[in-house]
């Protein structure tokens, strides 16, 4: 039995029967809230109050702030490995897959800095937490994935790497790398 | 004038004068507070008090957050840095070189989980802060003129970003890569 069942939870029960989607907005607020104040803001009773519920229904839902920052954090990846996975999907060739990875990396990572927060955000709570490494572990086992439609195993893993590493270094600089930059970086890589 | 000179100091004057390494401590006892409870943890009151220093002696050296966030990482910075020059400058061309990054990477980097949630809680920091990204800019350049030693300036940034990406990867992963697996990426980028 998980311990959320084990709880006595009549009230939230009810709450949850009347609010079929309240589980998935509290995760949605949670992403909100970590993105606005980060993960130091981020507790049941600061979510709660966000996504205007009573606080039994954030502990209801989530037993622990670990399992809401896991559920959080695992929607926040799979939003980006999803938009990647298409991204992949849709290169013809491995030209074409360099292209849509230049894309990738300036548009939807470089040029959204909601998700840009959100991303070093989970980096620093899974540096500090191990529990949330299986959130960055199936993020970016999920980009490899992505990657060996068009590129062997190990060149994919080290490719998953370095686009960790341009993204971060141009979001962190105030002379961040062109398009053409990181262009040639990831062309002497996969040639 | 800056606003700490504006400022009537007097008291504070006289517990710098009776202590020249005051500041010096305080930075030191900055990252301290960083490391263990991160950035939003780390304020004039929380620093004093892990010192044990009056308050006044935290706004007299640091007329701000951001001011006393930015000595700290750079105090962070510069003692990675200058530990990566001294293995940049010991190497003895570019076999030896890439041989000491991979040292330098699962040894100074990997190897001090410390250093590395200053690492990451600067990554945040300045994600959130632009005037930080002074700070890592600076930090940024610093390791490519130390791979400027071995590599051609375009090598060296996108090296730099390789590293980083390695870095992280590994960091946040429950699978990290050996040290072969991370020497066989960065062998293909500097072949």
């Amino acid at each position: 039995m998980s311990p959320t069942r084990a709880r006595p939870a009549a009230p939230s029960r009810r709450a949850r029967r009347h609010d079929p989607g309240r589980r998935d907005r509290l995760v949605e607020t949670a992403l909100d809230v970590i993105a606005e104040q980060g993960v130091a803001g981020a507790s049941h009773r600061s979510i709660a109050r966000a996504a205007d519920v009573p606080l039994g229904s954030t502990t209801y839902h989530f037993a622990s702030i670990d399992e809401l920052l896991a559920a959080a954090f695992t929607r926040h990846a799979e939003t980006v490995a999803a938009r990647f996975e298409e991204r992949m999907r849709a290169a013809c060739g491995r030209e074409a897959a360099v292209e849509l990875l230049v894309e990738h990396l300036t548009a939807d990572l470089l040029g959204a800095p909601r998700e840009l927060v959100l991303s070093v955000e989970l980096y620093v709570a899974a540096a500090r937490r191990p529990a949330l490494r299986a959130v960055t572990q199936a993020w970016m086992l999920r980009s490899r994935r992505a990657l060996e439609l068009h590129f062997d195993p190990v060149t994919a893993r080290e490719l998953d790497a370095l686009i960790e590493g341009l993204v971060l270094h141009s979001a962190l600089s105030t002379d961040p790398m062109t398009s053409e930059q990181i262009r040639h970086a990831i062309h002497r890589f996969t040639r």
